[in-house]
C-alpha cells in the first residue's frame, strides 16, 4: 500500500471546516456519492471507481469524524486512512447494495446536503436513491453544492505543493517538444510519445490528453488523436491533465511546424497577451468575471468571442469556480486556477492557450512554467 | 481528428436492435446522461468527460436516429458521427444547462426510459433532473437498465476485434515481466514501466492499474502504489484495464521473486483450477450463477469465499453481467467475460487471477493469452 497523501491534521482541518459551514447552513450531515468529495474528506484514493458495478457513500455528520459506507472490496484500504467508523457490505448485492446502511446511517436527520447543483452528479442507481429517500421520508434532502465547492476550492499549502509538482512535471516535457515532436509524426504518436515522457518524468498518470492539428490552426480540442501525419504549417495543440497524487495539472501548449501563417501567429499573440491581462487582474478580492472580462477585452479586440476561459483546477481537471461572464465568486489567496482564453481564427479553426496559476497576495504564481511569448516554431 | 471507430452499419444496427426492444417495452424514447451510451449509440468519443463541468444528454426516440442536446464545446466532434440531429448550447450557462432543449426534445412523451438500477448513475446535477421531470409531469421516467444492458453486453464482431487487440497488447507487456520487474525496484516503479509497456505495445490509454506486493500474497488489490522495494518471496499482482480505441481489457497476471512459498503456490494453483473449471462451464446456454458455482466448487475446497468472479468487458471496466450467485443472465455467443475468481490466503492476504473470453459456440475463446499454470518465478 502507498503512503497516506497527507497527515491526518489536513483531514481534520477539512472536516472542521465543513462543519463550520454546515452549522451555518442549518445541515445536519453531508452525503456524498462521487469520488472527488469521498477522497477529500478521508484520503481514500483508488482508480477502482473506473468500475461502475458498486455505490460508495460517504455521510458527514455535524459533529464527529465521517462514515464510509462502502463496499467489502474497499474496507481494507479505507482502514489506511484516518476514519474509523467504516461500515461494508458485500457488494453487489441481490437486492439491497448498501440502501438500508445509508438510511440507518441518516435515520432521524432532519437536514441533509447533497451536490445537486452545477458540476454535480449522482453517482449511484436513482432507483436506489429513490429508496433512500422513500425510507427517509421525513427528512429533507437540499442543495449543498456551493457549500462545498467553496470549501474545495481554496487549496492547503499540501494541496498546492502536489499541483505544482504535476504543473513542473508537465511543464518540463512540454519544454521537450522539439526532441518529442515531428514532421511526418502522427498525431497519435505524438500524444503516445508526451504521454510516455510524462510518466518518465514522474506523472503517476496521464488521464487525459486532448489536442489537435492542422494548418494554421485546428478544428478542435477534445478529439482523440488520429494518423494523419504532422507537416509544415501544421499548429500542433496538446492540452493535458496529468496527475500525481491525484491531482491534476491541466494546461496546454501550441507549436508550429517549420513556419506559421500570420493569422495563427497573430491568434498566439492576442491569446497570450489574454493571460498576460489576466495575471494582472487575478488578485485576491477580484471577482472572476472580472477577470473573464479582463481576457474577453483583448479577445474580442480581435475580433472572437467563445465561452469559458478557465476554472477551478485540482482532484478534478476542472473545477468550480469558472472565468466566465456570470461567475461573481471572490478570489482567494489559495485558489488554483487556469487561465484558458480561447478564439476562432476562422471558420472551422481555433486556437487555445492555458496556464495553471494560484491566487495569492500580489501577482498570482505561475504553476506551469510559462509558455513562450511567440509561437515556437519546431 | 481520428477516423471513426466503427463502420455506420455499426449503429445503425445497435439502433435497429434497441428500438426493437423499446417497441417491446413500450417505451416513447431512451434518454442517456452518461459516456458509455453516449459512445455507444453514437461513437463519440473523447476523454473531455474528464470534466464534470458540463452535463451532455443523448435522446434515442422510438423511431428515427438519436438525438444528441450537447454543449457547443462537443457539436464540431459530433458532427463527425453520423448524427445529424445535434442540439446544442453555450455550456457552462448561466441558469439554463441545456435543461430547456432537453425539455422541448421529450416533450409529449409517455414513457421515457432511462438507465436507474444496477451500475448505473445520472450525469447531470440532480436539481436540474428535478427541473426535467417537474417540466415533463405527464411523462413517466421508467427504469430500462435492463434493456440497455442486455443489448450491450453481446458485442458485434467489429467490438470485438478491438477488444481481442487490447487483450493481446496487455499480454505481450506481461508476458514482458522479466524484463520489466525485479527485485530492489518500487511497486510504484513496476507500475510506472509496465504503464510505458503498455503504451509502446500499442495501448491508448491506461485508465486502470492497480495490484499489490506482498510476502506470499497481497493485502489488498485496489490501492495505488507505494515506494516499498520488492523482494524475495514477494508476490507481486498487476491488474491492467487499459484501452484501445475506447474498449478496455481487464485481466491480471501474479509473479513471485525469487521464490514463493507452499500457501501462494496453492493459492494459485486453487484459482487457475477455478478458471478451467468455468472455461469447461461458459458455453451459451448457461448462466451466469452456473459459471459462479463451477468456480466456487473448486475455491471451497481450498477453504475460502469470496464474492464476485468475473464479470462483461467493453466500454466499460466491469459491465453487465456478473458471475456471481444471484446473476441469472443466460450466456449468449457474443458475450466478453472476465473470470476473476479470488481467494483468501491467510488473514489479510488475498490472490486473484483474472482472465478475458470471448462466449461462443463450444469452448470460449480466450482474449487474453492463458497465464501459466503455475506461479511463475521471476
Amino acid at each position: 500500500m502507498s503512503e497516506p497523501d497527507f497527515h491526518i491534521s489536513e483531514f481534520e482541518m477539512r472536516l472542521t471546516r465543513i462543519q463550520q459551514a454546515m452549522h451555518s447552513a442549518g445541515l445536519d450531515a453531508l452525503l456524498f456519492t462521487t469520488e472527488p468529495e469521498m477522497r477529500y474528506f478521508t484520503g481514500f484514493r483508488t482508480l477502482f471507481w473506473q468500475s461502475p458495478t458498486r455505490p460508495w457513500f460517504l455521510v458527514i455528520p455535524k459533529s464527529g469524524k465521517p462514515i464510509a459506507i462502502i463496499p467489502e472490496i474497499g474496507a481494507a484500504l479505507m482502514r489506511t486512512t484516518w476514519i474509523d467508523d467504516i461500515r461494508s457490505w458485500a457488494s453487489p448485492h441481490a437486492d439491497d447494495d448498501g440502501v438500508t446502511l445509508l438510511v440507518e446511517a441518516l435515520k432521524g436527520l432532519n437536514n441533509i446536503g447533497m451536490t445537486m447543483g452545477r458540476e454535480s452528479s449522482l453517482r449511484m442507481p436513482y432507483a436506489d436513491f429513490k429508496r433512500v429517500t422513500d425510507a427517509l421520508s421525513a427528512s429533507q434532502f437540499v442543495d449543498a453544492t456551493r457549500l462545498v465547492q467553496h470549501l474545495r476550492m481554496v487549496k492547503s499549502e499540501a494541496e498546492i505543493e502536489i499541483i505544482a509538482k504535476i504543473c513542473a512535471i508537465a511543464s518540463s516535457s512540454f519544454e521537450n517538444a522539439s526532441n518529442l515532436f515531428s514532421e511526418g509524426q502522427s498525431l497519435s504518436d505524438a500524444f503516445r510519445d508526451f504521454k510516455i515522457d510524462l510518466l518518465k518524468g514522474g506523472a503517476d498518470d496521464v488521464p487525459y490528453l486532448v489536442g489537435g492539428a492542422g494548418q494554421g490552426g485546428y478544428a478542435d480540442v477534445i478529439s482523440p488523436p488520429g494518423e494523419t501525419p504532422l507537416k509544415a504549417g501544421d499548429v500542433l495543440m496538446l492540452d493535458t491533465g496529468a496527475t500525481y497524487k491525484g491531482y491534476f495539472c491541466d494546461f496546454d501548449r501550441n507549436y508550429a511546424f517549420s513556419h506559421a501563417d500570420d493569422k495563427a501567429k497573430n491568434a498566439y499573440d492576442t491569446l497570450y497577451r489574454a493571460t498576460e491581462a489576466a495575471l494582472v487582474a487575478a488578485r485576491p478580492g477580484a471577482r472572476c468575471c472580472d477577470i473573464y472580462a479582463a481576457m474577453q477585452m483583448v479577445i474580442a479586440q480581435a475580433g472572437s468571442d467563445v465561452g469559458r476561459y478557465g476554472h477551478g483546477l485540482g482532484i478534478q481537471l476542472t473545477e468550480s469556480p469558472s472565468f466566465i461572464s456570470f461567475d461573481k465568486t471572490v478570489l482567494q489567496a489559495g485558489m488554483v486556477m487556469t487561465l484558458e482564453p480561447s478564439m476562432q481564427i476562422e471558420d472551422g479553426k481555433i486556437m487555445v492557450h492555458e496556464e495553471n496559476i494560484l491566487i495569492q497576495d500580489g501577482a498570482p504564481r505561475l504553476l506551469s512554467r510559462r509558455a513562450a511569448p511567440e509561437l515556437p516554431i519546431l
